[in-house]
C-alpha cells in the first residue's frame, strides 16, 4: 500500500508497504482523509525520533475487526494512544500516559498518512452520518482543544488569552467560546486574526498585548517565543496552559514563576466525545480552516504547503486507489 | 541607627541611618534577631534591583504603635508584604500579590538587618513566650514551606520528592512529614543528607535519582540545575512546585511538559499561623539549622559565611547597642 514515510527526518512516499496485519483487539481502518498537524512538521525537525508512517488525525472506514465484527463498515475516527491497561499510569486513571503506549504516527505505531492503519477497537468512535469527512478529520485536534477544560475549570469571570492565532488557536478559541469566558486571541499578523474577528472574537496583535491582563493564558504558537508573551499576559497566581510542542528548549524565568506564583500546565490530548459532539451539532465550525487537500502521492508537496507561514489545514486524501 | 545596606549589588554596614518614622497604621519594631535567606544572597547577585536595608526574616519587639497601642512591648514576627487592600489582587483574595505592595527588605521597603524596622500592624504576629528568638526567627521561611500545602493538597498516598537538602529543603521536609506522604529528600552531597537521615527521612543522592518516581516534586535547590532533576523525578501528570528564586533563566523542555502534561506551580510566601504554631508546639525543630550568629557590624562576614557551600542558617544579632 501507499504511505507517507518518515526516516531520519526525511519524508518519502512509499508504495511498497504491505497492508498491515490486524493485531488482536484491533481493527483495520481504510483511511479516507487525514490532516497534517504541527506535530508532524516538528517531527521532521527532529522533535521526536520516530521512523514509520506519519499522521494521527484521520477519518476512515473499518474494513476488518476480527474480534468485534460489529465495527466492520462503520465510519470512524480514533484516539491516538494505544494503551496496556495494566501499568501504574493506566491503573491510576491516566491511560493516555500509559508507560507502554504506542501512539499513532508518533511513537512505535504506524500512522494515518497511508491507505490503511490499525488501532485498538476501543480507540474508535463512530462518526454520525451528518458529519462529513472534512469535518470529522478535525476530531483529534478538537479533542486536544477540549483537553484544556478537562484539566482546568474555566468560568465566565475568567479573562482568557489565547496566544497563537493558527489552527490550534482557532479550535481552542472555539471550545472556549462555549464557556462564556472573556476571551482574547493574540496573533503576530493582522491577517491571522481576521477569521476570529469575523466570528466576533476579540483579538489583539502580539505587539499590543498588555501585562497582567489574563487569569488564564493558553500558549499554542508552536514556538518558544509564545512563552514570553504568555508570561507577559498572565496575572500573578494565574495559569498558563502550554499546548505547543517543538524541537528545542525555551528559556524560563523561574524566579518570575515563583514570585508571581504562576501555574504552568502542560496539555496534550483531550476527550473525543465532546469534540465529536461539537462537530456534529455545529457549535464548532472547522471548515474555514481547510486550505487545501492533496493526494497521498503528493505528500511532500502537501508538507511543503503546510510549512508556509499562516497556512491553514492541509488534508491528505488517502482514499484514491 | 545601624543597618546592612545594599546598593548596586554592594553590601555595606551603615551607622548613619535615622531611626525610621512610624507611618500611619504601622508599628516600629526593635529587631532582636534576623536570618539571612538565599534570596538575600541572590539579591547581591542582581536577582532583584533593590537598594536599601536588606532582610525579611526577623523577630523583634514593638516599641511604637501609635494607632494600636496594645501592640507596644509585644514580641513579634511579621509578614513581609505590606499591601493596599484596594487593588484587583487585594480585592480578589490575593493580597500577597498586591499591585502596590512593598516587601520587607526586598521591594520599596527597608528590611530587618537593622536596629529598627516598621511594618503595618496587621502584618504582625505575637510570639508565644515559650518560643525563643532563635526559633521564632524561622517563622517566615517556615511559613513559605507551609505555602506549598496552601496551594496543593498532599495526601498520604503521594510520593513527594524534595530536590534540595539545604535550609529551605529542611523546613519543607519538616512541614511535609506531618502529611504522612511518602517523602524523599534529594541532595548533591552525602553530608547534606545526614540531618534528614537522623530524623528518619528517606534520602537519595542526586546521582541516584530515578525517573518518574514522584507524584509531586518540590524544587528548592536555589539554582537552575534543580529543574532538570525535578523533571526527571516527576511522573506524567505530576506536579513540580518551584520554590527557588535566582538571577538568570533556566532552560525548559516545554515539549516534555506538554507531552507528559506536567504542572509547574510557583510558590513564594505562605501562612504565618501554622508556621508559628508548629514552631510553638515543636513539631518542627529548627535549631539544627543554625550555624552561626553574627553581630550587625559583622554583616559582611556573615554574608560571606552564608555563601559557603552547605552553610547552615546564619543569624544576625541586631540587638546590641
Amino acid at each position: 500500500m501507499r504511505a507517507l514515510w518518515l526516516h531520519n527526518q526525511e519524508l518519502s512516499v512509499r508504495t511498497d508497504l504491505p497492508r498491515p496485519e490486524t493485531p488482536h483487539g484491533e481493527a483495520l481502518v481504510r483511511v479516507s482523509l487525514a490532516g497534517i498537524c504541527n506535530t508532524d512538521l516538528e517531527m521532521l525537525n527532529g522533535y521526536y525520533p520516530f521512523a514509520g508512517t506519519l499522521g494521527h488525525e484521520f477519518v476512515g472506514r473499518v474494513e476488518e475487526s476480527p474480534y468485534q465484527s460489529e465495527w466492520v463498515g462503520k465510519r470512524v475516527v480514533g484516539e491516538i494512544n494505544a494503551v496496556c491497561h495494566t501499568c501504574i499510569a493506566c491503573t491510576n486513571g491516566r491511560p493516555t500516559h500509559c508507560e507502554h503506549r504506542t501512539v499513532l504516527g508518533i511513537h512505535d505505531r504506524n500512522g494515518a498518512f497511508a491507505e490503511y492503519l490499525t488501532l485498538p477497537v476501543e480507540n474508535l468512535h463512530e462518526v454520525p452520518d451528518n458529519v462529513t469527512d472534512d469535518v470529522a478529520v478535525f476530531t483529534e485536534p478538537t479533542a486536544a482543544a477540549f483537553g484544556i477544560q478537562a484539566q482546568l475549570e474555566i468560568s465566565p469571570d475568567d479573562r482568557v488569552v489565547v496566544i497563537g492565532s493558527g489552527k490550534l488557536g482557532y479550535l481552542i478559541a472555539q471550545t472556549l467560546v462555549a464557556t462564556d469566558c472573556v476571551l482574547t486571541v493574540v496573533g503576530r499578523r493582522p491577517k491571522s486574526l481576521e477569521l476570529f474577528r469575523s466570528q466576533r472574537i476579540r483579538t489583539a496583535l502580539a505587539t499590543e498585548l498588555q501585562e497582567d491582563v489574563a487569569d488564564i493564558v493558553v500558549e499554542c504558537t508552536g514556538n518558544p517565543s509564545g512563552l514570553d508573551l504568555a508570561l507577559k499576559a498572565v496575572r500573578p497566581r494565574g495559569t498558563i496552559v502550554l499546548k505547543s510542542t517543538y524541537a528545542g528548549k525555551a528559556e524560563l524565568d523561574v524566579s518570575r514563576i515563583v514570585v508571581d506564583e504562576i501555574t504552568l500546565v502542560g496539555s496534550r490530548c483531550g476527550p473525543f466525545a465532546p469534540a465529536l459532539e461539537a462537530l456534529t451539532n455545529g457549535t464548532i465550525d472547522v471548515r474555514p480552516l481547510v486550505e487545501a487537500t492533496y493526494e497521498l502521492e503528493q505528500g511532500k508537496e502537501a508538507f511543503e504547503h503546510a510549512t508556509r507561514p499562516g497556512a491553514g489545514k492541509i488534508l491528505l486524501d488517502c482514499s484514491k486507489e
